[in-house]
């Protein structure tokens, strides 16, 4: 088996959450076993996730920071082990110079990776989508219900998972970054910041290992073929 | 950890190949660590693999069937715990037949899968690449020296694995299938065959350890922008 340090794990693919495969197929304890670090979104997509240090959070649409049982039901999620290095100290660096800096230091574009960046952000936007019922509507109509946040100055944690464009589609290509802020009033799936100060960290992966809800009937059954994944994806995401 | 019945350990990516990122970068001692059944290609393309029972087979460009050792070295590779159930027996069945009555049997599109087919085969033809050295052509370069081999009539195993079609590009999505008569005579990577008489068993996975090549610098250093990966895929495959 991978050593644990160096495999991010996934459950679902970004591709089901296009057409509306919404159902929750993990469980919040079962990604826990895989993982003390990451980011996912409920059943419906409820909220957005973020697990620091063991602890899952999620954002709801409401922007109010909740804790989440071990019983929690997700349709796509990721996790690992914390194992991070030092990277770098920034300060007052907007995202495009950030982004820069971290790919030219890391040279892993072709590899999943994760930064931890604990700092303080200005003009920080997120966004949470309520939670959908059945029947689930495609991703762009669930996410067009999103509700937005945005903090001036916000101190807090950014996690983001890097994946390789080859993987596009099973996972979000390039960045997917969440954010908690260390008073536990704010957050959600990042959509810009126009500044950071702080320090970012750096955990390299070797393994995806990609898990599937097969024993979900509304998963197993779906014709892909109609769908136009990285369109609609790139449109939401 | 994942469930090893349930597991498919893939190295490296189909990606990688199309540029001629052609090192071997997993010993096949590691692969069967991951594995009693599989198959691969060598380094340089250096000929057709094949795992079965724990015995890893090649195929090389001459047609010759020769047992690889624990140190051949490979730069994308696939393998699984064998843990197949009987699926169906098939009697003179063309290629096209086969695949439509196992695709509506299994009703496993969303998912990896793989396939076991022990039987006689008619006019089946297959391919072996020859090694090349460094520095590596293209995928397109290099396979186009490959070698044809048919039979009028052979009685072996098909192994073969299916990936879903979000993974295209990291693997090959729809079927991948490799061939080993049961004298040690013939093989490769399967082209086309006319018919089939024989027993199909069936193994789903629903995890995918996606491993990477991450201390290859060739890999790593590489630009994946400016190739047509699923163009040239879909030419040599």
């Amino acid at each position: 088996m991978a050593d644990n340090k160096t495999t991010l794990y996934q459950h679902g693919t970004l591709a089901l959450l296009v057409p509306g495969l919404l159902d929750g197929t993990l469980k919040m304890a079962d990604l826990l076993a895989h993982g003390d670090t990451g980011i996912g979104t409920g059943e419906g997509l409820d909220g957005e996730l973020i697990i620091l240090d063991g602890t899952p959070y999620q954002i709801d649409s409401n922007g109010r920071v909740n804790l989440v049982s071990a019983n929690f039901m997700m349709p796509f999620a990721n996790s690992h082990f914390a194992d991070y290095t030092p990277l770098m100290h920034v300060d007052q660096i907007t995202r495009p110079t950030l982004q820069r800096r971290i790919t030219s230091k890391v040279a892993s574009a072709n590899t999943f990776y994760s930064l931890k960046i604990t700092g303080t952000f200005t003009n920080m936007e997120t966004r949470a989508v309520p939670k959908s019922g059945q029947p689930y509507q495609s991703l762009a109509k669930t996410a067009a219900n999103q509700s937005h946040f945005i903090r001036e100055t916000v101190t807090g944690t950014l996690l983001s998972y890097y994946s390789p464009q080859v993987f596009d589609g099973a996972a979000v290509a390039g960045f997917h970054s969440h954010f908690l802020a260390d008073d536990h009033d704010f957050g959600g799936h990042i959509l810009g910041f126009d500044q950071v100060t702080g320090d970012v960290s750096f955990q390299q992966f070797d393994t995806l290992e990609q898990h599937l809800p097969t024993t979900n009937t509304a998963y197993m059954g779906h014709d892909f073929t109609q769908d136009d994944i990285l369109g609609d994806i790139h449109q939401a995401e």
